[in-house]
């Protein structure tokens, strides 16, 4: 196999014949792609929601894979184009609207797509993820190196999302974002409970029990626990966790935290 | 690449296993075929939308794509099978049913699928997409000519679906179509406008705003623009028009015309 | 195309990006490997549902394919994996709860996924998917026999699902599933039917005509045919059943038979 693997990721909805335009213009560029949808589902325009799934989803794909993502209220205006080599040296196209936001970290190069002999300009202001962000995917793949794509890019456009509080003895955050079967997505990453036994989880003023995994669980019980993205999750055993709580973003989570891990110096208060 | 792409579209639903199917029997017959979806998500039974959308993507595609297209209510029934060759070669697999009425311009071949040697006879009635057209897909990927599949047929069925009415400085059609963010596809084409400037859109009565891209809008403004299939679209920035008008078939559309463009020789009142 | 076909079914939700992370999975490992969604829309936690879609769409694929399941609703807790070898030598791997039950028939070999040397002890408790199922169906892909994973299982979990009844000139079954145009699916398989003629079909009550394909009913009216799963299918022209009854598990059907076939020898009343 000789190109790399590219992924994609839109709110464009799997039905919505606009994935398959992506596919159509990589595939005519170079018939060999392999393409691997992550998600054509994002909340419409939601740049949290889809910089969360990237987040959660990269880790499982080879680090010379091409990720192009789309969630692009701006679609067609002044806001700028990038690529992005993040600090493992993953790359990523999309518009410079934030959606990259967890791969901006230190050591990342971000290139704004401005080369005009290699970035088309659009015929139609409303699908650049075709007429644009794929055929620049294709170069890529076929190895044009990202730094020909235009000038390093000192500023790109990065979302503001709640961090995990760390105070003494816990841990505070909030829901993000949730997922297919109703589990919420929290903003407390696992390293933000650095090993610490969880005592009392509590979520939207209600008691959350601390479980390994959906099924240590009863029924209807409100669970919480670490998720497979990394992030602790709020969930309902074979149910929505969402539903439960007839709420998704926004739910505050706090996690009381003991055991053999000393907290004291956690200094944050909160 | 030795076999060219297969595409395909359906009423299916995404989630059905029937999709699955289709690729089950290509890929038992042609190993190596690239499979890519447009859409399974067509409204089950309804043929404009699955013709519109066939319209729109196709031209995303390599020449030599053979595209597999099934919304099929007839299926069982005394109704023909076809694959059209159509003007500029590409080659298209679907009931007789108007399906691929967007293909069936001049210079199109329209083979119907009868020779018995070629074309299965499927053992169940109700799934012609996986026991007769995947078959002839398969059979067309590796090689076998069309025009081996039947004799051409001068009266393949064609949907009769409004066209735009061109009149003295004013375009008039209807919305046919909603997309996955709820914009409204009309029956108004880019070549209907012909470069005119669109100084007022009226849509179901109300005043959209023309616009060229969705961000050029206020948020819940109604906004008329050329969407990236090439018709004209209504749209509302970072929402759903579809919600907003409460309806997506058949709004009437007016574009008001002006500039540089001569439109007295538009002879059709309206 | 040295590597076999790979399927995967599972309740993730198509727009999750959960499935992308297996294919991620299964790609780092096997770059040229092969992967056809069966459906990842499963309705959550719905063992029977999958059972009855892996049913209907496994025999579209080549013997030697490797499908990928996962419903599992005990993710993380002490339920087994299992690899199943079934009767006719396709490999299936999936959670042990039941979810393979239609090819666990005489002649099915089942391996417990046990030895630690080549199954993963997965870092996290709610993705086994992506952290212990994809892995191991990489390493079938690339030639791993199936007995290398673990002991023979004697006794795997089976669904008990209801079966036909079949009476002096009748056959007696209920609705299990719904498809994507609401077309319920029964425990009555082609074979309970035997050839005979069916002269009144029955569902909750009211009578359903008998056809051969959904376009011989007339719209509204109540279908019963043999679907392309090789079950009687309850159905609605160009509609839903399950709209049209207002249920779709559960529902009782009877078929009153008659014509060439004897049906004498049938034994047991009902």
């Amino acid at each position: 196999v000789a190109t790399p693997l590219v992924t994609l990721t839109t709110d464009y909805g799997s039905g919505s014949g606009y994935p398959g335009q992506l596919k159509g213009v990589l595939l005519s560029a170079v018939p060999e792609l392999r393409i691997v949808d992550i998600s054509h589902g994002v909340p419409a325009y939601d740049l949290m929601a889809g910089a969360l799934l990237l987040e959660a989803c990269l880790p499982a794909f080879p680090l010379d894979t091409i990720h192009l993502a789309v969630v692009d209220p701006g679609v067609g205006t002044e806001r700028r184009a990038i690529c992005v080599v993040d600090p493992v040296g993953r790359r990523l196209v999309a518009p410079d609207n934030g959606l990259l936001t967890p791969f901006l970290g230190a050591g990342a190069r971000v290139y704004q797509l401005a080369d005009p002999t290699l970035v088309p300009q659009p015929r139609y202001a409303t699908f650049h993820g075709r007429d644009l962000f794929a055929p620049v995917v294709a170069a890529l793949a076929v190895g044009l190196p990202p730094e020909r794509l235009g000038p390093l890019t000192p500023d790109p456009v990065r979302l503001d999302w709640p961090q995990a509080e760390r105070g003494a003895g816990q841990v505070r955050g909030i829901t993000l974002a949730v997922d297919s079967f109703g589990n919420l997505i929290t903003s407390i990453r696992e390293a933000d409970i650095a090993g610490a036994e969880v005592r009392v989880a509590l979520c939207d003023g209600r008691t959350a029990r601390w479980v390994r995994t959906f099924g240590d669980g009863q029924p209807g019980e409100l669970l919480a626990l670490v998720g497979s993205g990394g992030r602790v999750e709020v969930a309902v055993r074979e149910g929505s966790a969402a539903s439960h709580l007839h709420r998704w973003r926004g739910v505050e989570v706090r996690l009381l935290l003991g055991g053999a891990v000393t907290l004291g110096a956690a200094r944050s208060p909160c």
